[in-house]
C-alpha cells in the first residue's frame, strides 16, 4: 500500500502535549490535508521543548520520509526553541526578514493595536538558510528547509494560523514538488450492528479486495464507519474500481447503512433537512445544549435550525415547554411521558417541522436502582406523530452526553426519513 | 529537569490517526495520568496498522525509556494487528485465557445481549508471555510485557475502556514499580494581556527561577495560562519552594489574574456561582448552545444552571425572550440593544440570578462591511443592572464559537465578582 508513495512525518513540539494539558488537533488536520493530496503519513510524533529530543527526532525521521511537517515552539517566549534549533540544525544564522518585519509591525500597529516591542522584533528573525512561508493570520512565519533530499516545513502551533498556512502555501508547494500516488477513500456509516458482527458479515468480500485496497473499521458512538482506501496511479481507473467495490459493500450492509459517504450524524441530519426544506428545534435536558451545538457548528445551519429550549431545571420544562407538573411528579423527568411532552412543547414554542427531546441521567451521580446512570429517554415528533425510545449507556459523563447526542440524532434521522411530508 | 526521572513513550496505533479521521484524545489522557504519577513522557508517537512500522517503533523507543504505553489495534477485525504483533515481538504463542474468556462471554450474554461467536472467542486469546490486565468495560484485555528492563503495556483504543484500565490497574502498577521523582504543577490563568507582554513583564522572575523549576506559557482563547513545573525528591520541601515562587508570580500578574489554579473558564464560573449559591441561565444565538454545553459538561452543574433559550432564529428571540421586533428591525440581531433585551428576557423566562446573552456573526458567510464576520455582542445581567461589550474575532467558524464562549464567560466572571449581592 505504501510502496511508491510520498511519505511524511508530522512532528508537534511542546511540553504541553506531553503532560496532556492540550489535545493535539493540529496533527489530525495536517494528516487530513496530506492524505487528500496523496501523501502518506507514516508517523506522528509529539516531543517536548527539549533541544536534543527535537534534534534526534529530526535525524531519525529524515531517514524514512520525504517530508517532515513541524508545528509549535515558534512563539516569542523562552520555552519556544524551535526556531533557533532549526537554525542550528541547518547550519544557518538568524537574520531579520524585511517582509516578515513589515507584516508583524502591521499586525501590531493596525490589527492588535498594541505597541511593537523589541521582543516582537525577534519574531521577524529567521534562519538565512530557509525560505519564508507567509503567515497572514499571525506573527510567526513558516519556514521551509531542504537537506539530503528531505523537505522540512515548520509552522506555528496556533491552529487557525497553521490551517491557513497549510491550505494557502504548504499543500500547493507539496503538490508541485511531488508526483505522488492518487489515494482515494469511500466511507459508509452503519448503525445498529457491532464491529465483530459486521466483520463476520462482510468477511468474504473483504478477503477478496484487490491488493491496492484496504478496509478500515472506525467504531464510534455505537456506530461503525467503514472506510475503503485505494491507491494507484490512474485516477479514473482507480475511481471506477473503488466505486465497484463500494457498491458491493453498500449492498452487503444495506440493512444497517445510515449514510453513504463520510458525514457526521449532525451533518447527515442537516443534509436531509436542507433537501426537504424543513426545520428542527431541540428540547434538551441532560445534553445541556450539546445537540444544538453539534447542529449549529455547521455553516449554514440557520437554514434548518431555529433554536432550542435547554430545560436543565424541571421548572423550565414546565414554564417554557409546558410539561405538566403531574407528569413530572408521576413519571419523573427521565421518562417517556416527559420527553413526549417536551417534543409537543418545543414544536409549539419554536414553530418547527420537527422537534427532538432528550432527558436522562448522565452521571456520575443522580442514578437510582430503577433509573441508573446512563438511562436516557429520547422523543422525536412532528405535527402528525411522536415517537420515543430509551437507551442505556454505561460510560462516563462526557461519553454519555456524546452517545446520547449521536443516537438521538440517528433516531431523528430515521423518523424524518419515514415521514411522508 | 528530566535527569533521574522515569521516562515513558506513548504509542497510539491505527491508520485512522494518520489520515486525520480521528483526533487522538487518548494520548492526552495517558500523558496527564503519567504526569500526575511523576512519570515523564518523552515522546508520543502515532503509527499506522503496519507491522514493520510498529515493530521498529517499539525497538527504537525501548532504548530511551523505562515504560512504553500502547493503545489501539486490539479489536477483533483484520486491520487490528497489535496483539499478534506483540506476541511475535516478545516471542510467545497465543493461548486462550480462561479469565478473559469468562469475562467476554459474560459481556456478550448478559450485557450486550448478543450471541457469542467464534470471532469473539479470539478476543480471549493472549500471548502466553504477557500478564493480563483486566478490562471491566470491554472485551479486549490489556497486556503487560517485560523485555531488557523496559515495561510494555498494551491497552484498547476505545477511550472509556482505556481510561478505566489506566486508573484502575496501570497507574497503581507503575507507581509500585518505579520510585520516581515528585513532579508538581501550579497554574495561573491570565486574561487581557498578550503572551509576549506577559513574558516581558515577568522576565526577571522567570530568569531567576531555580534549576528544578520551569515556566510554560499556554495561550488559548485569547488568554494565557502560566504553568510552573517543579521536580524533586522531597515532596514537602518541593511544595514549599513551588508555593514560594507561585506567590511571587501571583503578585507580578495580579492585574490580569483570572484564576489561581488550573480550572477552565466554565469551571471557574461554576465554582464562583456554587460558592455564592446563585444561578445562571444563557440566551444564545451565535454560539448555538455551546456555552450551555460547556457549563453542563461539569458534574453537579444542575446546582447553578437552570437552562437556556437558544434563539438561533429571530422569531425565537421575540417569542421566548421578548426581544422587541422594533429593536431587531432598527439595530439588527447583532447589537448591544438586542443582547441586552435577551438578558432581560432570559432572567424573566428562566428565573435565575444571572443571565448571559450572545449574538454574533460566526462565519464563514453572513458578514457585512458594517458588521463583519467575527463581530460578537455579549451582555450579562442580574436584576440590578445589565452590562454589554463587543468583540471582534478574526478566525474560522469553530474558533469564533470557542473564542466567543470563553470570552463571554470571562465577562460573566468579572460581572459576578463585581456584584455585591
Amino acid at each position: 500500500m505504501q510502496e511508491g508513495s510520498v511519505k511524511a512525518t508530522i512532528i508537534t513540539i511542546g511540553d504541553e502535549l506531553l503532560i496532556g494539558q492540550v489535545i493535539d488537533t493540529n496533527s489530525a488536520f495536517i494528516a487530513q490535508e496530506l492524505n487528500k493530496a496523496g501523501i502518506w503519513v507514516r508517523r506522528r510524533i509529539a516531543v517536548g521543548d527539549v533541544y536534543e529530543d527535537i534534534w534526534k527526532t529530526l535525524d531519525e525521521e529524515s531517514r524514512d520520509v520525504n517530508v517532515i511537517l513541524i508545528t509549535g515552539g515558534l512563539g516569542p517566549t523562552a520555552d519556544d526553541i524551535t526556531k533557533p534549533l532549526l537554525c542550528d540544525y541547518f547550519g544557518g544564522k538568524m537574520v531579520v526578514n524585511e517582509e516578515v518585519l513589515k507584516h508583524v509591525r502591521h499586525l501590531f500597529e493596525n490589527v492588535f493595536k498594541r505597541p511593537f516591542t523589541e521582543r516582537n522584533m525577534k519574531q521577524a528573525e529567521v534562519p538565512d538558510v530557509c525560505t519564508v512561508i507567509p503567515n497572514p493570520r499571525g506573527t510567526a512565519p513558516g519556514m521551509l528547509f531542504e537537506k539530503n533530499g528531505c523537505l522540512y516545513i515548520s509552522m506555528p502551533g496556533v491552529p487557525h494560523e497553521m490551517k491557513g498556512m497549510m491550505t494557502r502555501s504548504v499543500i500547493p508547494e507539496l503538490t508541485k514538488r511531488f508526483r505522488s500516488d492518487v489515494i482515494l477513500h469511500r466511507t459508509i456509516l452503519t448503525a445498529g450492528i457491532g464491529e465483530s458482527f459486521l466483520a463476520d458479515h462482510i468477511q468474504a468480500w473483504e478477503t477478496a479486495l484487490p491488493a491496492n485496497m484496504k478496509l478500515a473499521y472506525l467504531p464510534n458512538y455505537g456506530m461503525v464507519r467503514l472506510r475503503i482506501t485505494a491507491s494507484g496511479t490512474d485516477k479514473v481507473k482507480l475511481e471506477d474500481a473503488l466505486e465497484n467495490e463500494t457498491a458491493k459493500l453498500r449492498q452487503l450492509v444495506s440493512e444497517w447503512m445510515a449514510w453513504n459517504g463520510d458525514l457526521s450524524m449532525p451533518q447527515i441530519v442537516s443534509t436531509i433537512l436542507k433537501e426537504k426544506k424543513q426545520t428542527l428545534s431541540t428540547a434538551e435536558s441532560c445534553t445541556g445544549g450539546y445537540i444544538a451545538h453539534l447542529i449549529t457548528q455547521e455553516p449554514g445551519s440557520s437554514e434548518i435550525f431555529k433554536g432550542s429550549v435547554i430545560s436543565y431545571a424541571n421548572q423550565v420544562k414546565e414554564d417554557l415547554l409546558d410539561v405538566h407538573n403531574e407528569t413530572l411528579e408521576q413519571y419523573g423527568a427521565v421518562s417517556e411521558q416527559t420527553v413526549k411532552q417536551m417534543v409537543t412543547g418545543a414544536l409549539a414554542a419554536l414553530k418547527t417541522d420537527y422537534a427532538l427531546a432528550v432527558s436522562g441521567i448522565m452521571g456520575p451521580t443522580g442514578g437510582t436502582a430503577e433509573k441508573p446512570v446512563g438511562l436516557v429517554w429520547v422523543a422525536v415528533g412532528n405535527n402528525d406523530r411522536i415517537e420515543a425510545t430509551s437507551f442505556n449507556f454505561r460510560f462516563d459523563r462526557n461519553r454519555n452526553i456524546e452517545m446520547t447526542a449521536a443516537n438521538a440524532l440517528n433516531f431523528l434521522r430515521k423518523f424524518i426519513l419515514s415521514s411522508t411530508s
